[in-house]
């Protein structure tokens, strides 16, 4: 994902913060130190994605939510296949925050056909059905959450039937052509981030204690 | 997380697939031209990383990716704490990969007492024994999947307990002091990060046969 993406999403989100507490108008600055960037930073970012908004008395906080709403197309449905039914299949399936944004997951599929009988509630179709599905609901983004071995394969597949954006939850690197969108989140690098900032604070923090004491011992 | 950090999963799971190749030693250019950066880049960001080999005939692969993991502690275990046994808490508890890489989740929490009871396999504990199992497994990072309404509160019980690292799933900023660690994965926003790309390249190509279009008429 962009940077610039990633920040609009950063932004709407303290937008949505801030509408909770009843903020009506937002300035530039303000957005800006709520997320740790500049103000530059933030009308660039709104420069480069079409935001505009009257900024006397500051952005009206409604208005740049619904101009980040119709970046992601929240006014249309978007149809989504996941592929895939393993316990994070599974999650994702039932995510309700996915439908509450417009994103609408309308089949599921997996090899095993145990899973195509149990996970009830959601339609697990047999990967033969794919295309079929694909078609008839004119869908172009597919959530990949099969095992890292079979993903390529799957991806593959989704390609050749029209998909053109993808979210893998398999932890491989996928090749695909330059005009397919992969987005991968890898859930253990995610969490390994996390454990190489808290022992780097732990070290320096060690560090320091120890800078102390050789400061203790020489004075 | 940082960019710098982002590349140096990138260029590990570049690494981990070369491996699996057969491929023994790695020069930078390959790196780079496999993960989409410059050569430069590569070696500023091993730098920054601390990571050194010896580039006569290339990288050792298997030193690389050994110099990798000590990053990342996969050499002692991490004990983390996984707050929320919902849908995505539960498939997260069940992950297999995070024990692959030495990423303990070594209790699971949610106030819900039925859960506490029926999510065989895993100890489910009521919130009130949190500093209890904190203190014992000295947790230093801890998974938050609760709901987005009660996240901040749930983050700052466990920073109040010794918590300095937090991977959360809630949909929400939580607000924290400085010397705490937040990776805030937002599925919605990673699935709509894609959505964005499918409809801007849609867009184009509509846009270009347009122009086409335009063009056939003038001639």
């Amino acid at each position: 994902m962009k940077n610039s993406l990633k920040r609009i999403f950063l932004y709407r989100a303290c937008l949505v913060r801030l509408k909770l507490m009843g903020v009506e108008k937002v300035f530039s600055t303000t957005l800006a130190s709520e997320t740790g960037v500049t103000s530059d930073q933030v009308r660039k970012d709104f420069s480069e994605f079409k935001i505009k908004g009257n900024k006397r008395g500051g952005y009206d906080i409604n208005n740049l939510l619904e101009k980040m709403e119709q970046l992601f197309h929240r006014n249309k449905d978007n149809n989504i296949v996941l592929i895939g039914m393993g316990n994070m299949g599974l999650a994702l399936s039932k995510y309700n925050k996915f439908v509450q944004r417009n994103m609408n997951i309308v089949a599921t599929f997996d090899i095993d056909p145990f899973k195509q009988k149990t996970r009830s509630g959601i339609p697990v179709y047999p990967m033969n059905r794919l295309k079929e599905i694909i078609d008839r609901f004119n869908v172009k983004v597919a959530i990949v959450a099969v095992p890292e071995i079979s993903a390529q394969e799957v991806a593959d597949e989704l390609i050749r039937y029209g998909i053109t954006g993808i979210v893998n939850f398999a932890p491989v690197l996928l090749k695909v052509s330059h005009e397919v969108f992969i987005n991968n989140v890898n859930l253990c690098d995610e969490l390994e981030s996390v454990i190489y900032y808290v022992h780097k604070q732990i070290n320096a923090a060690g560090n320091k204690n120890l800078e102390l004491l050789y400061k203790d011992m020489k004075y």
